[in-house]
Order: structure tokens, then C-alpha cells, then sequence
């Protein structure tokens, strides 16, 4: 099982187009489930770029969790103290086969074209997206292109003092279809 | 007062690039506030796209409400039996003022392009945004580039049976701000 955990603003940004947070409530704002969905996660897998941007931060936020890195460039990389990081190439079906091998049951996908390349290959099976009471006019979208409609089982929408709102939704193997001709 | 009232796949798509709406519920889909919202609205403003799209349905949409279409092309059009429909040409503002003066206190405004303007101007004070629990991949968005950030408080969230979540944001005077520099 594969989900996403993330936050857009109401116009579906995850990040301005420099990378920059700064739209988002400081720290994360309001608790919003984020401890609750990592005590479930068994590793992470991040693009490269979300990668070098935690880099940025005060401090590494994902602690002991195994955190798979994609990329193509391969060499030794500093990794922050404590973290267990690894980094991995390939196809978003080879990194479910390899690391179900290894026995991470709940993988948590994030970063932008991390999760529109696993969401294209129908490998994302839970949505909770969090919307941040903002538009910012332009960015890195949350979504990309698809093959065809995915179908989205709506679960449940919560709503928070600050104005957050986070809705969560499957995906299931018949998620995947065809738009009538 | 000018209110925006419409559904988006969650990706936030209005329409597909061809116009298409085959991806939203059948007939609106489940009753989600429309007739309620449309009983407020004193008049509405569209785009041509939007009132060629309209012309293509069985029935006109919208009675006998007052139809201002935004268009630069002059010259007479056809007009379905029964409806009320002007054709204006002007920037938002002005737009806003002249409907103000003959008594149209609040107005709904609609289509990609118009929506996009008006959210630019800062002339919309209301925000209900209905997601249909679909990703579409591409389209027709609902929002578009901005000056600046947009600060949206939020009223309310509803979800529906049939997997509609509609978030209703007010848009104040200080929802136009600048980002932290």
C-alpha cells in the first residue's frame, strides 16, 4: 500500500515554483493527523528535489524512518545524522517490487513528480490531501498528466480551526478507467 | 458582493480542453446547494465560452435570471426563448460597477476565464468550491496566475453520499496581500 500525505494550497500547489513553503502555516500548522499517518508508514520514498529541500530544514523530519531517495545520479551523498536514507533508481513498479520484498508493507510517496509518477502508474492507493486556505497563483502542482481518469473514493473530509481542510480518498484497482468514448 | 459557485475535479479541472463536462455527475450530480446559492444571486456574469457551452444543453440553465455575457464581438446572437441575456464588453471593474448601479446587488460569476479576471481584480468576496471525486489529468482550470497571493477564510466544508466536497471560502479586503518578503 502506497499513500500520499500532503499539502496544497486551494489552487493546488505544493511549493512555489522556487521550491519556497512560505504560503504554508508555519511548522506545519495545526495538528492535522500528521503524527497518526507517520506511526503507520514503514518507509518513505521522496524525489530528489524534496530530498535536497528537507536538507534545508532545521531538522530532519522523518527521524528513524527509512527514507528511499530517487535518483539517477549515483555517488555518495551526506546524509543528516540519524537519518536512514538510501538512495535508489528505477521504475516507480521496481521500487514497490524491491522494497515489498524487503518487507515495507505501508510506503508514504511524496514530493511532486515523485507523486504524480507513481500516481500515473497506478501505484497510489490512498490521497489525504490537506488544502491550505490560500491561492497562490502559480507553482509545482500537486497533479500532473494522466494516461486516463483515476476515480477517487472519497473517505472522509475533516475540517480545522486555522482553516485547513484535509480530505482523504482511495484509489482502487477500479479507480483506473477509461473515460466513456 | 460577486460569488463564485462551481464543481472541479479534484486536480481542479472546470472542464476538459475540449469543454467536455463528461467527467462531472450526471445532471449536477447529488443536490448540493445550487438551488439554494442560485435563489441569493440577483444576476450572473459569464464568458462567451461558457454561454456557448450552455447553449449546447437541453434546457437554458439559469430562467429568467438576468445573463450578462462577457464578450468583445458585437452584434445581435441568437438567445433561447425565455432567457434573459445582455451581451457587455469592459474589464472586471467597470463590469462590477455598471450592474451595481442598475441594482444587481450580488452577482455570480462563472467560466475559467471570467472567474480567473474577476479573482485577479479582487471582485470576488466569495469562494464555493464543489470537488467531484475524480483526477482528470488535464483541462480547463478553474484558477489561474494572480499579482499576488490570495488569503481565503474558511466558512465551511460539506461532503456528500456520493463523494462531492464542497469548501465555501470568504475572500475580505486583506485576502489581497502580498507574500512575507
Amino acid at each position: 500500500m502506497a499513500s500520499v500525505f500532503v499539502g496544497t494550497s486551494v489552487d493546488g500547489f505544493i511549493a512555489r515554483g522556487n521550491h519556497d513553503l512560505d504560503f504554508l502555516p508555519e511548522g506545519g500548522g495545526e495538528e492535522h493527523g500528521y503524527e497518526a499517518f507517520m506511526a503507520t508508514v514503514d518507509a518513505l520514498v521522496i524525489g530528489r528535489n524534496t530530498f535536497d529541500k528537507v536538507l534545508t530544514f532545521d531538522a530532519w523530519p522523518y527521524g528513524p524512518k527509512p527514507v528511499f531517495v530517487l535518483t539517477t545520479r549515483p555517488g555518495p551523498r551526506p546524509v543528516p545524522a540519524g537519518a536512514t536514507v538510501e538512495f535508489l533508481a528505477g521504475e516507480p513498479s521496481e521500487i514497490v517490487a524491491r522494497l515489498g520484498e524487503r518487507g515495507f508493507r505501508h510506503l508514504y510517496i511524496d514530493g511532486g513528480k515523485t507523486i504524480q509518477r507513481f500516481l500515473r502508474a497506478g501505484l497510489i492507493q490512498r490521497l489525504i490531501v490537506t488544502h491550505v486556505p490560500v491561492l497562490i497563483g502559480e507553482g509545482i502542482s500537486l497533479f500532473g498528466s494522466l494516461a486516463e481518469d483515476i476515480r477517487l473514493q472519497h473517505v472522509r473530509t475533516r475540517s480545522f480551526a486555522s482553516g485547513l481542510v484535509q480530505s482523504e480518498y482511495l484509489i482502487g484497482p477500479a479507480g483506473r478507467d477509461s473515460p466513456a468514448p
